[in-house]
């Protein structure tokens, strides 16, 4: 393959590289960042195309990074060389790898998903924090919900640090946006039962029947779900707190409500219990 | 109060609160670092005693931060006001609020607890993040775990990034320390079952009886439980893991189990469930 190396940080594709860990420039160019050889492997695995990788030798760890950049070319990536100053600039983690790659952006609405007939979805609101919400899509594909549903976008779905925390489930997980007047449509119309999490719930989250078309709904981490949301669900359900008020997190809370949803949908939910 | 002012970076104080950052010295003074108005409060709520509190109103966020120096200094905690870069450079936190504490550390042992009749415990083993080793201690609060034992411990509980995903849970929660050997005799010798979580798992943690004196076990973050603890538990159970292996960690899957312990361990748990 045909490699371009480049060394000087004033180069133009290291400072668009550079330019893209803000969502401006990442929103108009219509592309993200995705760092390291495991978030790159699984983005391939999963068939998510590469436009153009960037890699450096010097930062290497010595996992055959060669091979990943010669599959990406095959695969249709336009591959740089990077010197070593020029890669530690563009690099947006600390022990960088060696390894970046460019990849256009998608967006999916609620009605793209493909879903049968008893769909089991997570819908998150206006989270804040990109941690909690690449952790929300690894607890989902943990839970083995069909698609998520990120209503009223804060933290964008491509932000560094959402496909980094998210470890690759970014790439196989379906994703769709909405507006919550769109989503609380969406779900009616398909009759899809919404079952808010919210410390002000009515019943318990074990209470409540999970079964059947499901969509488990957070709110953001500061102001939980709106008031629009809190109206618009089926039920509202509270996990039982036992310790301070702030002990679970939205991705904690979301993870415990899956489960139990996981529990309940299984041919077998467990042992019966009696106190 | 009397208070004392420091400015210069090089006051043997300054330096040694730079020190306590790195376990070593920590252990050494048998004392750690508590930053921040948040969690400084939630210790002095506690009734957790402040041996020395630094502040510097440059940093301060408006949140009645004179108010807690106050308090600390009347509940017999020696005050010191350091200049913005004095305290700049002893703040660990990237936004410093402008208040440090130091803490003398404390050490538990499993017989040291005081346990009822049904004691709910969680016993981790070589956590290695800090920052997982707190999101357990959150989880166990949430969960009302009577306990957390920290097994063959390689993050220290006293490392600042405990101290601040804790959330002010370490200052709440009992921990006790011990080898795996020291744990398992202990368990033993109370009638305590262990159930431990590994991949491996015979059966579902949701088909395991998790009521009763109780013991969840969960392993570190890259090795999972060692061959000792999984040849002491009395139960090993999985979760059902629909996605990619590492879509759970550690901190969610304990959270994971120790919920479906919290829902069988109430009075009502749940609608019965029929497929």
């Amino acid at each position: 393959m045909h490699v371009e190396k480049i060394s000087s940080l004033q180069n133009p594709r290291v400072k668009r590289l550079v330019r893209l860990r803000d969502r401006g420039p990442r929103d108009e160019m219509g592309v993200f960042l995705v760092e390291g050889f495991r978030a790159i492997s699984r983005a391939m695995e999963r068939g998510v195309p590469l436009t153009e990788v960037y890699f450096c030798r010097d930062w290497f760890l010595g996992g055959n990074e060669d091979a990943l950049v010669a599959r990406a070319s095959e695969a249709g990536a336009e591959v740089v060389e990077l010197g070593r100053d020029a890669f530690a600039k563009v690099a947006y983690r600390d022990r960088p790898e060696g390894l970046l790659a460019v990849v256009a952006q998608w967006r999916h609405e609620p009605g793209d998903l493909k879903l049968g007939e008893q769909p089991f979805l997570l819908v998150v609101e206006a989270i804040e924090k990109p941690g909690n919400l690449g952790t929300l899509l690894r607890g989902a594909d943990a839970a083995g919900v069909d698609a998520v549903i990120v209503c009223d976008p804060v933290t964008d779905l491509f932000n560094p640090n959402v496909v980094r925390s998210s470890t690759g489930v970014l790439f196989s997980m379906p994703v769709a946006l909405g507006t919550t007047a769109e989503v609380t449509g969406f779900l009616r119309q398909r009759g899809i039962r919404s079952v808010a999490t919210t410390p002000r719930g009515s019943c318990l989250h074990t209470e409540a029947d999970l079964r059947g078309p499901l969509a488990l709904v957070m709110g953001s981490e500061q102001f939980g779900l709106s008031e629009k949301w809190l109206a618009a669900a089926d039920v509202q359900v509270r996990i039982p707190m036992a310790g301070q008020a702030d002990s679970l997190n939205v991705a904690m809370a979301a993870i415990v409500t899956l489960f139990e949803a996981v529990r309940q949908r299984s041919p077998s939910p467990g042992a019966p219990v009696a106190p």
